[in-house]
């Protein structure tokens, strides 16, 4: 595959969808012939899209953790594989809001289900990943205080503090351990958190 | 767990639903002191039964098989872990109208995900399996004979007659290698079928 796959990731408030228009900027000015894919997790397809509505929605009936688990990867698996390798092939740059590494800090480190996160990775994407992820790293009361600014809280948000640390957690071992991810200080004024993402942007590409 | 876990398996139009109330009615009279759940696959609770409709739906955008896999799964989990294990720790009857063996014929031998069916239940279900499972064995251009006389056909009754016969194979290959799967022969007139099942049904209960 010819394209090249650009991930932003980080906790609830993080300031990924405020990277996303950053870096969709930056690569419309670096590359002005080529074809730019925006996709969001989970989420990026009508059908995924109608699976993430059900997701998300706080409800009555307790959702298991492996449903939880199945859900979001059947959703990555259907946006993998009618959106973003086809993008791939012919070339695009494509930005992701999110991909697998939420499963392995949400699912894997919040669920507490980190060894069937391992596996159905390997199952649905097997070999597949991201050219570069960019983790904005937050505390998650931070980020927490920021996306209740906005409104209503999904069924994520409504989470324990814990489960966001332990999934910060497994967001900074997973950066510290591949070196397609770097690690964006997001606690930093809006300036000095854009400026960081340009120059890793700048020297990964 | 004390309970017992009963499913009706077979293709499309093999006569599960006519047997379930046939099973349900020989279970009321045989066990009157004992709870008796009905759940069906996919879906079987109300998180589920979302799930399933977004499943079972024509739709334009093409649905990866390992999306369909994925889905299946979610249903499947949340079920036995939110309805099926419960009753059955509460000493219940469960009485299933599909269970894994759909996966394993339908995904496995229709679409080819024979090793990815076997991940999944692995992962979903662990050893978790039912006491006894009877398999409506049919030829599949009959199955779907009758399925089409009762109105529009779903997007899995939509499949070729080549994916029903691979998913038969499965079914009778599993049947053949486990004892606590009956097959019962489903092209018989219905007072056959019913006198099958309910032999099978005292030899086994
Ligand atoms: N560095 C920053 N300092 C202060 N506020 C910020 C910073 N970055 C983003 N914000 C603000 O925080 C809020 C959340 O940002 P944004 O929506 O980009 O986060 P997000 O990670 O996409 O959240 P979600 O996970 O809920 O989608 C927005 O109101 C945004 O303007
Ligand atoms: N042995 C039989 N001979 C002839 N017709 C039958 C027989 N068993 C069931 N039928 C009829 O075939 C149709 C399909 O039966 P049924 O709905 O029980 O199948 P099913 O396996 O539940 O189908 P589906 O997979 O679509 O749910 C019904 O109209 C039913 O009355
Ligand atoms: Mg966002
Ligand atoms: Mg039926």
């Amino acid at each position: 595959m010819t394209g090249t796959f650009i991930v932003i990731e980080g906790l609830e408030g993080a300031g990924k969808s405020s990277a996303v228009a950053l870096v969709n900027d930056f690569l419309v000015k670096r590359f002005p012939q080529r074809e730019i894919v925006n996709t969001r997790e989970p989420g990026g397809t009508p059908l995924a899209e109608e699976i993430r509505e059900i997701w998300k929605q706080p409800r009555q009936e307790p959702m298991a953790p492996i449903t939880e688990l199945l859900m979001v990867y059947a959703c990555r698996a259907q946006l993998v594989e009618t959106v973003i390798k086809p993008a791939l092939e012919r070339g695009a740059v494509v930005l992701g809001d999110r991909h697998n590494l939420s499963s392995v800090a949400y699912q894997g480190g919040g669920r507490h289900l980190s060894e069937q996160v391992e596996a159905l990775s390997n199952i649905t994407l097997g070999e597949f990943k991201p050219t570069l992820t960019l983790y904005l790293d937050i505390e998650p009361s931070i980020g927490l205080e920021r996306a209740r600014q906005r409104g209503a809280l999904d069924r994520i948000e409504l989470e324990q503090l814990s489960f966001f640390e332990r999934a910060r957690q497994c967001y900074l071992v997973a950066a510290e351990n591949d070196s397609a991810i770097v690690t964006i200080d997001a606690s930093q004024p809006i300036e000095a958190v854009q400026a960081d993402i340009i120059s890793a942007l700048e020297q990964s590409l």
